[in-house]
């Protein structure tokens, strides 16, 4: 044997290659791929709960995280053509959503009261400079932020395909678990 | 030294080392404990919001995951032996639930309302071929979905083993905790 | 070479060191820092959701793990000062919610019946002995929870620093999904 094959063998002792595979596998879990990935899933339909899913994606993604929204039940909302008038907020269902002025659930439950909440929240969002949901659903689009309509629910509610804005695509519940099992960031909004 | 001893080491420079540990690494991380587990925390007690921890438990299981549910708060009514009668839809609470007729809140507020968004939500489910919630807890069972009813929240709302089906066991937030710290499914739903 | 430098070398075999690798790949799996973090999401501003985040983040805190929650849309109530006056629960908007007596949505949605639901809630929970959401905020500072107020959400219902409760910091989504994406459990609540 020569000199040189054996040299670096030579200091290659059990404790020095414990030591390296420290190295390598302390590298190994900052780089751990779930740490890129997020998977949200969003199950509401309400213009509230519709900014969740959306600010935290669009956050996500400007981060580098490679995201994705699974919407099913109600979150499918969000992503139809129509989600301006679906989306709505209604007061009587939350009494933690801050009012100007408190009222007793029998008035918030009068007719109106709805399209006066979602106003006041469309109102609250805007004024403070925070994007709209259809400009929320611009940038997410924009940083790649995959928008999955979940098929099954879709059947139930009798919606199909061409109910849903450009860039969504289409998926069952098992892809999305499959995405989610990857990633250590997984919440369901 | 025999030849035959000396020649493997011969080859095991730093660098080849350092590319073993990477192929070590890599199907390490494919075969990380934590994708193979999900954790579902079931919260809600209405009927609508009792099928997506269903689903999504015998989605995962079928998949090949070890799912579990730990069902607390409102969620207990899922596993309740009066499920059946305890799992109920609001439309007032909600108004992002399509409703064949979009109706004011005060309407939606009337004594019935209840009954008939329950009927129309299972009407919608079954019609669509989607399993009962009955179906989906006795496929959870098969597919040996962990059932787990919490402890702290029976007590508070003052009810004991036996008001449960038959599979659930009984455990703490802790327990739940722990399960969930191994897996990077952990959904609150 | 002397014979102690030979030695070790000499058994370390390419098969040898992946058994090395395993033995140590498992051990760093076993330790992952993932597995001793926790991160919630507390989104929502009533009486009982303001229970599981608090209830969750202590029994993790208390089990080793590095818990923190982020208070963000109507979650901001939990932290709030007068977060006894603002977590209120409404009967109306969980049908889920166990009554001593069935009530019809009309008369859940009666003036009063909040202040009667929430007095009822914080009953159940004090006789079976579970702390107070003062009781839980106290303790979670005791055991180092990492309080985080969204401030996206402060400045949209026009919160300032000086509303919140001692302890509290204040950071962005950005932040908080930073902290999520380094651990397994990450809950929206």
């Amino acid at each position: 044997m020569a000199e040189t094959d054996v040299a670096p063998t030579a200091n290659l002792t059990e404790d020095r290659v414990r030591e390296i595979i420290q190295e390598e596998i302390t590298r190994a879990f900052k780089k751990d791929p779930a740490k890129k990935q997020g998977m949200l899933i969003a199950s509401k339909g309400t213009l509230d709960w519709a900014y969740p899913p959306l600010i935290l994606a669009t956050a996500g993604a400007a981060a580098g995280l490679d995201m994705s929204i699974f919407f099913t039940f109600y979150g499918l909302n969000i992503v139809h053509k129509d989600f301006k008038k679906k989306l709505k907020v209604s007061p009587v269902a939350n009494p933690g959503m801050p009012m100007p002025v408190p009222m007793p659930d029998i008035v918030t439950a009068l007719p109106g009261m709805t399209g006066f909440a979602t106003g006041m929240m469309k109102g609250m969002f805007s004024k403070k400079g925070v994007a709209t949901i259809e400009e929320l659903l611009d940038v997410a689009r924009e940083l790649e932020v995959k928008l999955i309509a979940c098929q099954m629910t879709m059947d139930v509610f009798g919606y199909d395909q061409s109910d849903f804005i450009e860039g969504v695509e289409f998926g069952g519940a098992a892809a999305a678990l499959s995405d989610a099992r990857r990633s250590h960031l997984t919440l369901f909004i």
